[in-house]
């Protein structure tokens, strides 16, 4: 950099990571500019809630315009970012062109279906809000056709919900869609029994939550299984269409299949030219940067090192945020002169996941938590992380009334017909 | 109807008047069916807060089923009626048919362009949820259009917003637009000035607010204006396009136009065939049967009649709920053995507008209270008359929130782009 301009950061993505270090690098004495395709920050950890009726958007996510208003020197910008000129120093979008000194990657992931792009309509992920309240319609949408359906087989189909993965993600879906079933809805139609929809979750490996413990993986086998989520383990997916899913020798009829079973990192690595794993995932060296750019560094979900005692980092969001500040830090020590290296160390605070209303498991290391008492500090913590007052107080108003009435007030069908919605 | 079986009850839309008289009905010795295209009833007096950011859709709607589950001789139908069958007393779905005995149509309306539908892509109207989250979109990405435009023109345009229709729905729309523009937005863009951004309000009539009297429609036209919203009367609109709106001799570039300006019945008619005015609405009789049709009752914005003092009834919600019950009640009578005729009499209870954050109108007749004042009763009416204690709470905390603080946590931008969104 010359001394006449302020430098300029570029960050791409306004998740976890990248906000984390717009905000940290607002002081700083450069120009910051934070790069989305969407105008909102989403958090992901509840993604699941929205889809399952329990929280509405607005709750869980925030416009990122409004999260950095009172930062000076930093931009958001959105659009699409299209690929990078490396030698020019840009970040190329469809309308325009962003210079940078450094830049920050952390642009995410999206679902992964192994080979199989075309499950993906079938088989829908939830990523994004967009996601999320098209699997809500597919959910509602499901009960409503069993509820006008006369032939037995079929309307037996529409009460079938599968979730393929019996990760974090998976465990707190088939959880949800079994309250929703089980709890929420049996009152509200007068040809089904919402009580007898069957809700499956389907995990190639040995266990759930695979993360965790192998005892907390069995107390939360059991705690699902109390909550009618029958669990198939073992088996891996071979198949999923508008008819159903096929797993091992099995053909089960379903009309609503949802993917947690793996994601793919954004396509940053093919736009710096930088090798990849298997997932996507930049290697990236010990200080975050990109392999022979000492300019660019990818965090979060876009990238994997190992600076978990030599282990690969979680994809979580404690993570992405972790990286963000460190990498704001090398980027202010850098802008004060100071080049030196410093390696980025993981601290892992803990794995949480949730199974329905009243039971949770927590692995902090130290301190392992299940049940109850666990699902209290895993609602707790959540409010806490969420972005925003506003968002803590309507969550947790939310929470308090599901928890004491039983009623879901998001349980709204919007938006038309999507492409390849089962009929 | 014999004495053997249960007589049926089929009610087109679950809107307030078909709400209102399926809950009417719900002790009554009759098996009730709602049938609905959405799976929630809307509160549309507060519609133009979602579509402006300050509400989310959640909080102003409520699933019908939810609503109506406790009464067990009521069961709701998610489905698109496409006529009736009225020597065979059936309401055709495409996917069944539902026999009736009494049939209450209250099938509400939609926009109405004069004459223009090709409008409508340029100049979208309120009237369902889908509706506001696509106006918000529009609005909120003008914004970030404009702000990444480098030609002065171009980002003028995308400055200008067009309220078409100066009565409650289009003075409310244009109050919020100045406020989010004027209020929530400045500190939030860098490049552009939110503040400089036009909103105009144009209705034909010579003063806005016509329903309310004169004083104050004036009254409402300065606080308007000292909001910052221009209007120009006595114009009709004579075009809309990509490129902006055409009024009198003049030509404005804009690329928001919002239609507030009429609206048309549901085909409800064309299905009775009965004659209708000229938007679309049926001429019931005093006991709001259809013409000819002593077992079909027409309540709501399907239907007209002089019930008020010989004066045609007003398009409102008040107006919709008393004519649902008052339909429940003749119903029930029926049911009783008694079928002498009743004729519908209503009650105007009031007008009720607001202007942006600060003051409203209210015309009670008997009381007329403007500003502040009127602005507290008018938030406080709209709570008490939301369905649900969730949303009322909600919807109270969204308000405090936004009165406190001036940001409002709505501002999403979801969904892909719609159909001819400017460019």
């Amino acid at each position: 950099m010359n001394g006449k301009t302020t430098p300029r950061v570029a960050i791409v993505g306004a998740g976890f990571g990248g906000l984390t270090a717009a905000r940290a690098l607002a002081r700083a004495p450069a120009r910051i500019t934070v790069i989305d395709r969407k105008n909102h920050h989403t958090f992901q950890p509840l993604l699941y809630q929205v889809a399952t009726a329990g929280l509405s958007p607005s709750e869980i996510a925030a416009p990122i315009r409004s999260i950095l208003r009172g930062r000076d020197n930093v931009e958001v910008l959105l659009g699409e970012v299209t690929g990078f000129d490396l030698a020019r120093r840009l970040v190329e979008t469809p309308e325009q062109k962003i210079p940078y000194d450094y830049l920050v990657v952390a642009a995410g992931a999206s679902h992964a279906y192994f080979g199989h792009d075309d499950w993906e309509p079938y088989a829908p992920a939830l990523k994004t809000l967009e996601d999320a309240t098209s699997i809500r319609r597919r959910i509602l949408l499901s009960f409503e056709r069993a509820e006008r359906e006369s032939d037995e087989t079929l309307r037996r189909a529409w009460l079938t919900f599968v979730i393929v993965g019996g990760g974090a993600t998976g465990v707190e879906l088939a959880g949800a869609i079994a309250e929703l079933a089980y709890v929420t809805l049996p009152d509200e139609f007068r040809h089904i029994d919402t009580r007898k929809a069957r809700v499956l979750l389907i995990e190639a490996g040995p266990r759930i939550l695979p993360t965790f413990t192998p005892d907390l993986s069995a107390y939360a086998h059991t705690a699902l299984e109390r909550l009618g989520v029958e669990i198939q383990l073992g088996l891996p997916v071979s198949e999923c269409s508008a008819q159903g899913v096929v797993f091992g020798e099995q053909r089960l009829a379903a009309k609503v299949i949802l993917w947690a079973a793996g994601v793919r990192a954004s396509p940053a690595a093919a736009w710096l030219g930088a090798p990849a794993d298997g997932a996507g995932r930049i290697q990236v060296k010990t200080d975050l940067t990109a392999p022979g750019r000492s300019d660019i560094f990818v965090i979060g979900d876009t990238a994997t090192n190992d600076a978990w005692h030599g282990k690969p980092v979680p994809g979580i969001a404690p993570a992405a945020k972790q990286q963000g500040v460190h990498v704001a830090d090398t980027i202010k020590r850098r802008l004060a002169g100071d080049d030196s290296p410093r390696p980025f160390r993981y601290r892992h605070s803990g794995n949480l996941a949730t199974i329905g209303r009243r039971a949770a498991v927590i692995d902090f290391g130290w301190f392992k938590v299940r049940g109850y008492i666990a699902w209290w500090i895993w609602g707790l913590a959540h409010i806490y992380f969420l972005i925003g007052v506003r968002n803590r107080l309507s969550v947790a108003l939310s929470w308090l009334w599901i928890y004491l009435t039983g009623t879901r007030s998001a349980c709204l069908i919007t938006q038309g017909p999507q492409r390849s919605e089962p009929r």
